[in-house]
């Protein structure tokens, strides 16, 4: 039911649309939401109590993707003005309602982080001045502020002295790095530079930007281009390899060791391999954080690899980078500051809002290998940051990162962090001592993999020959599937799940579950109930049948 | 002077920081910002009054981008937390004191637009929920949200009967186009897309988005490929052909007629060209709305210059699209259906916050030939949306453009553009009535360009031979230049500046001002003041003195 209030405080007779008139319209640019309107009163419902309202508001109970369609099915346009009121209930009972609260203690499946509550307000004041960070005509103080955000990445992963910043940070003709909506193309971003420095232009030759991937490996006479990276790099490095023309299937995949990282041998022989055959090593690519283990690779071993083969070295730390930060944890990414260029991401473990991704460069020439100009913006010699970003127009979210590094500083990072990587080292102690479970990746930083697997199964594997044990894993893989959506469907809590090789199962690919430790609000007894459900899941019916396969 | 209120209710004590407890940082995440602190009082201010908080926050005098930097130089972490209330005074008086006001009146230089009201506490719920789009297990409801989003702006392009929309809408095998950050990376997804389908897998070949271009070529046959566009192309097609491996000298570029739109007979001649050289071409990209000018290709001649050649049609209607609502001026767009793909940014004429680009496909399987999975998210056959887009994770602004879809409505989004072509008109004609200024483009819709050339000189200029014309545009050139950036240091008004060929100056470049009519607010009285101040500036010593220039 729409309030009185409401009603008038709305910018919309849609029953006198006849006379939709400027004045009226001109009334959404003027009048603001009344705080007694129904978008008001949820204005101020979030802003006194976000996890409440996220609470309260989100329906636990899955509706089906079916039933959430149906109310979105409708393919006209609007034709007629519709009062904010009604709009508001629509979207708090159709949209609100059956999204995900992605930062509830017992989500702890995906690379959702909370928010901290001054990011409310601070989206509002940066949502009202709708700058463009293209340019710095429509953006300003803005621009030189997302320079500093980036300088100040580059100071943690690189650690120059302040001579270096005070020579490049303003500097138009230099850029420590490039934001970006996100860390796939923040990771397209670092290839295309290293696609570029590659292929630079030489006598008779424009370079590869300008002649393209075709002319320039003619040029070069190499036959064709790799990158490298373990079988553990994320997808975005694939698309990449698409997007860029170099091809999907040029992604060349290393075997990981027990521990998920790459096997610094057989990294060797195959870039040894591409040379050989005279193939073009566009980019080694370590990870700092791999999506689904967390599991850090040997980045010093690798820099040693690239620079023998002349390769750019980039590391995507979309996950793990932050862990800089902590003076407890950061040795693990030893090797990182030898990287030619580096991928963090400020939406995951620096708690910004959704849209914030970053990629910084050791040398802060390597962006002019992308740089681009335009008659009306972007003129030679400007400071617009639109010279160096694969993204034109784009807001201003580097003020959000902005905000947070100086809000909760690197000591409060610090304290996150290191809570983050021994909640996740506990959950594994936890699934370690648990007769039922088998624990698959001892966490290095805060993500771990394991799977419901009774104790006689576990017993039964161990005697088991491989031949076997792919038989019993094939069973193991639709429990765990179907555990994983069943508790999903429950809507107390959730975990993802992926499926990887295992060197323990002779290299087969097994599923497990997928845990990310990154709200400080999940506890030792959320985790505690996670794997208590787990193991009534495990036992209901459907599934002991399941498992009852294995014996038959 | 931070307040005591404030003070208490702020999440950190920086003096006591030694003790800096994971309770303390708990509460970043669980107290909200009190109303009465300094922040809370800033977010009740924008809600009460936006345009006033842009007029009484944003200081109008230009400072110096060297002094804004020097708020900006420190490159080192922040070691220590800081206050909220303190950090945002700061961003008070270091950033929004010296952000752009781009919803003034007159700010008439760029595609920057107000926000309606609505936006505000809506952006709020879009943040506080923070889902990720990627996919569906972290968005939910928001990914049919999305889905019919796309279908709406379809249907609004394609007109295609229910059934279609039907079959198609929440199909997981189909997409009807991909949701972007903006305009350029709607316009790399569209020719990502014509390049992949270009060059399908075939027998022997398992297609480009796996083998790469070079193979693809070698297997093609074709010597190399083409994009072709008008010399008003956007900067974002050069950058894609970049991106994508095709190489910037292989977008061509097409002369423009007296009225800046594409000269089709040399469409036709340049393609037959290509053909005749072995060149593949690629796409042939209409302009709906150029940057510069505003002016729209004859989008029905190109697309059967498209179809005779067998090339990918892509409209860039990036700023123009939403003129399709318009009932009075649709008919501009004319052969916009018959494209296979198309741009519109909905954070420019539909009045959305920055970031909200789309990319819709005429054929709802085209968006194939650049599915990509994962194993953990993106699985083949799921509905997560990631699978057709060039971002990985990013934000649901997809719920604000549902909003102003919906609360706008088509009449109302009719109402805002017939206003905004009618002042353009207007605009064009104080221009063309007024001794002292030369009109240089006509508007088709919102979009003109003039420059200031006094009665005498317009005078000279008519009976110059094409050599002392030239001498003549030079001296204008700096003049325009100088007074463009005169007007913007003066801060109340600003119009922005270009560089492009006019077919009356034997198609030699000329630098003229550039004025983009979308702001509701701005009047007629607005538009008369503007040419006014510019009027004065141009009678500026420092001004005449260039003007003298031409008699000597």
């Amino acid at each position: 039911m729409k309030n009185i209030s409401a009603k008038i405080d709305d910018h919309f007779d849609s029953h006198s649309l006849a006379t939709a008139s400027l004045e009226n319209l001109y009334r959404i640019f003027t009048v603001p939401e009344a705080p007694n309107s129904t978008l008001g009163a949820i204005d101020k419902e979030i802003s006194a109590n976000l996890m409440g309202f996220l609470t309260d508001r989100i329906v636990t109970r899955e509706k089906s993707l079916k039933a959430i369609e149906a109310d979105f099915s409708d393919s006209d346009f609007p034709e007629v003005p519709q009062f904010v009121s009604e709009y508001t209930d629509f979207v708090m009972e159709k949209l609100v309602a059956h999204s995900v609260h992605t930062s509830a203690p017992g989500f702890i499946g995906h690379m959702a982080t909370p928010l901290p509550y001054f990011m409310l307000p601070l989206s509002r004041i940066m949502v009202a001045l709708n700058q463009n960070l293209v340019k710095i005509e429509t953006s300003k103080a803005f621009t030189p502020l997302e320079r500093q955000v980036l300088g100040m990445l580059h100071g943690i992963v690189y650690e120059r002295d302040s001579a270096f910043y005070e020579d490049n940070l303003h500097n138009s003709r230099r850029a420590l790095g490039s934001f970006c909506s996100g860390g796939t193309t923040a990771n397209i971003t670092a290839l295309w530079v290293a696609r570029n420095q590659m292929f630079r232009p030489t006598d008779g030759f424009a370079g590869l930007a300008k002649e393209g991937i075709a002319r320039a490996l003619a040029h070069s006479g190499y036959k064709d281009l790799a990158i490298v990276v373990s079988e553990r790099g994320h997808y975005s490095l694939g698309k990449a390899a698409d997007v860029l023309g170099i091809g999907r299937s040029n992604v060349v995949s290393v075997p990981t060791d027990a521990k998920s990282k790459i096997d610094v041998k057989e990294l060797r022989n195959t870039c040894a391999r591409l040379k050989r055959d005279n193939i073009g090593i566009l980019a080694i690519v370590g990870i700092a954080g791999a999506t689904e283990t967390g599991m850090v690779d040997p980045l010093d071993d690798m820099a040693n690899i690239a620079e023998e083969f002349g390769a750019h070295f980039h590391v995507d730390a979309a996950w793990g980078g932050p862990t800089l930060l902590s003076n407890t944890h950061k040795h693990k990414l030893k090797g990182v500051e030898r990287a030619d260029s580096v991928t963090i991401d400020a939406h995951k473990q620096l708690y910004v809002p959704m849209g914030a991704g970053m990629v910084v460069f050791k040398n802060s020439m390597a962006l002019g290998a992308v740089e681009h100009h335009a008659e009306y913006i972007l003129r030679a010699g400007s400071k617009d940051l639109g010279q160096y970003s694969i993204e034109g127009s784009r807001p201003g979210m580097a003020m959000l990162v902005h905000a947070a590094f100086h809000i909760i500083g690197r000591k409060g990072y610090e304290i996150i962090i290191d809570q983050n990587v021994d909640k996740a080292k506990s959950f594994a102690g936890m699934i370690d001592e648990h007769p039922d479970f088998e624990l698959i990746t001892d966490p290095e930083l805060n993500i771990l993999n394991y799977r419901y697997v009774p104790a006689a199964v576990q017993a039964k594997l161990r005697n088991a020959s491989s031949k076997e044990q792919k038989a019993i894993n094939e069973v193991l893989d639709r429990l765990t599937k179907r555990m994983q959506k069943q508790q999903r469907a429950s809507g107390k809590t959730f975990v993802s799940r992926t499926r990887f090789s295992q060197v323990r199962y002779g290299g087969e690919p097994v599923s497990v579950f997928r845990v990310v430790m990154a709200n400080p609000m999940t506890t030792i007894e959320t985790l505690r109930a996670i794997l208590k459900e787990q193991a009534a899941i495990g036992g209901r019916d459907g599934n002991l049948k399941i498992l009852a396969e294995i014996d038959s």
